[in-house]
């Protein structure tokens, strides 16, 4: 069978054997970004779908994207600082398919598109089809994105077709963007006509003090807004939103039904249902509580069990932790020694390089969500002996080179 | 803000407006392509998400493609002769989704595609984003695709990365292709090396005499199998699947990753629970007798209330009668008169034509599935006075011409 030029070029990604290896029984996984499912609301969801079954077949049926769901997305949106009315939020199958029909709508085949160095792997993969220009920006574990690069190349003559950033609870680096910076980025959008979409997924889970607002909180107009109940109310929903200037709604729903027809409307009727129940707002104070103290639980354990010159941020919002190995040391190396010797997992840093040649080869993320905090203090244990053995064989290595020439 | 130049010239389809139109209250419509949400399992839907819930919260996360539910697939494909492996069955979001993903597949930028001249609008949406170049072949509304016009093509050079076909139940044609047409098309597909696109989405609701085999049960190399469980099941789960080759699983699967990650657990889960509970043959008789019932009062109606020179198929499978009117009328015209005159709506022919300079202008599709016998009397009731109505206008209007004129 004949395949496209674009799929006869597609490279396997390698996360398909990565999660196969770190699914495998035994192994505590740091390696995908999963919330905890025992976090997610099952007892009411179930209810929720089994009393609106009782009542009527409408959940089962096609139809419009259902109004009572915008509006409470838009009123939550407050949480967030933002404000928007419900025709400009728009509703999809998880962020994800936001991405993509982002690419789409902005994205010319072949277009500019400006990306962090490091930077979720979802973005890549959803830009990829059109096979865009990479204009790409360093960035960093605890500051985030570097603004003075990203005002060079467009003073430069950079035109990217948007700016993907994660303001809170980077994936996969955990920084944050502090308020200064994100007016700072908002300004830098104005003044270059540069659109930015905030990939806001993981920005609800904040710890500690008030977050900062988000950048679609401080510009309506050059900021696009994606969320997603993903990591909220369960990523077995599929239902995501963006929130756009209005009339671009119309343009972003064609593409929508070119690519799946509709969002699920019984997982929007279960999301709506729960929404209306009136629990989110305590729902996310009891997520915030347990995924900052699954946090403390992984910093506490990596203090106690990581070899010196091994460093880590300390996300403020998120599921993720950035971990720097010494420099000599190469994270997917480590990965099989730490499944294979250690039953540990993570991934390395190489998934989330934009470009392979700048690739954080000797950084990782752990993913910290899916793990109860006695699982996180083993499984850091598991990762700190790993970590201890690679030095040492790494050391060996370098003094054989050393000793076979002579030195 | 800057749209990417696709987006710019995307012109703004008219279904939405229809859709309001025939969505008023009083307004009985044939417009829309629904199954009926009384026949829908909603009562077994619902314990089974309520079970599923109260056991573990695992629907609600992420999760690789549900095993049995593939399974479980192949083994139901047995009704449609088909015969696969569970590795051969893709999953995704409903049978669009399924289209859009094999178009990445299938077919370059402005690559080729072959298409009936009056055809499933979702297909050309689907393909619409890589602006092919469409080659359209004459199909009938008894008869279904013309093959001696795709041999013609073929032997004049004509490469296209597929012909999509919609062999049972064709929407909007209600036609079936016969099996010595089925067979001759496999053949012509083998021949050229030609890729099938077999949409079977209405295919499994066959009226009357045992159903001729799907194409992908006379040929597993050249024909791509689109299944779904929106006729079935629920258009709101979207859960759809694709048969193919099983080197072409992966390519796919990456294809989708891209565009929404995964196919809603939570939905696979309810209808891999469904298929557990060994009810679905006998839901199929269930469906396949209602819908009969709605079909044969469909033609009863047409027969009692249509005025001379209106005529129309009697499908064989599938939801959807294509109604020819007398070649001066227009549909379009005649759906404004139908609404807001007699309050009943239905698809004008226009919105199937893959080339608008040969739309079947007098031609319109039925959409029987979602309205009860008694409404589908009354509503060919009211679409009979309609037609009449507008026959009446058009003499008038012609009378007056000729008179103006002198003759």
């Amino acid at each position: 069978m004949h395949l496209s030029r674009y799929c006869q070029r597609m490279r396997p990604s390698p996360l398909p054997a990565l999660l196969a290896k770190a699914l495998q029984p035994g192994v505590l996984s740091f390696a995908v970004g999963l919330p905890a499912t025992e976090l997610l609301p099952r007892a009411a969801l179930g209810m929720i779908g089994s009393e609106m079954l009782a009542e009527s077949g409408g959940s089962l049926q096609y139809g419009l994207p259902h109004p009572s769901l915008r509006t409470q997305i838009a009123s939550l949106l407050g949480e967030r600082s933002v404000r928007c009315s419900s025709e400009q939020v728009f509703l999809c199958t998880g962020a994800q398919q936001a991405l993509r029909l982002l690419a789409h709508l902005l994205l010319d085949q072949h277009g500019q598109v400006m990306l962090e160095e490091v930077v979720y792997d979802g973005i890549r993969s959803a830009i990829g089809i059109l096979e865009p220009e990479i204009v790409a920006v360093p960035t960093d574990p605890r500051n985030g994105i570097d603004l003075a690069a990203v005002e060079r190349h467009l003073e430069a003559g950079a035109r990217p077709a948007f700016l993907y950033v994660v303001p809170e609870g980077h994936n996969p680096l955990g920084a944050s963007l502090d308020l200064e910076k994100r007016h700072r980025l908002v300004d830098i959008a104005r003044r270059f006509e540069l659109t930015l979409v905030e990939d806001d997924a993981c920005g609800w889970l904040t710890y500690g003090s008030s977050a900062a607002p988000a950048l679609r909180a401080l510009d309506d107009q050059r900021v696009i807004y994606v969320g997603s109940f993903s990591k909220l109310l369960g990523p077995g929903l599929r239902v995501g939103w963006v929130v756009v200037p209005e009339p671009l709604a119309s343009k972003l729903s064609m593409l929508k039904q070119a690519a799946d027809f509709d969002t699920a409307t019984h997982a929007q009727h279960l999301v709506a249902g729960f929404l209306a129940g009136g629990g989110f707002g305590s729902h996310l104070v009891f997520l915030r509580k347990h995924y900052e103290v699954r946090r403390d639980a992984l910093v506490a354990a990596l203090e106690r069990h990581m070899p010196e010159g091994v460093r880590w941020t300390v996300p403020k919002a998120g599921l993720y932790l950035w971990l720097e190995l010494p420099a000599g040391l190469d994270a997917t190396e480590l990965l099989d020694l730490a499944i294979e010797e250690e039953k540990v997992a993570f991934s390395p840093g190489v998934v989330y390089a934009t470009h392979l040649e700048r690739s954080p080869s000797h950084c990782l993320r752990l993913s910290f969500g899916n793990l109860a905090p006695e699982q996180i203090e083993e499984g850091a244990a598991r990762l700190g002996r790993a970590v201890e053995r690679q030095i040492v064989r790494c050391r060996n290595a370098c003094e054989q080179k050393c000793a076979s020439v002579g030195l």
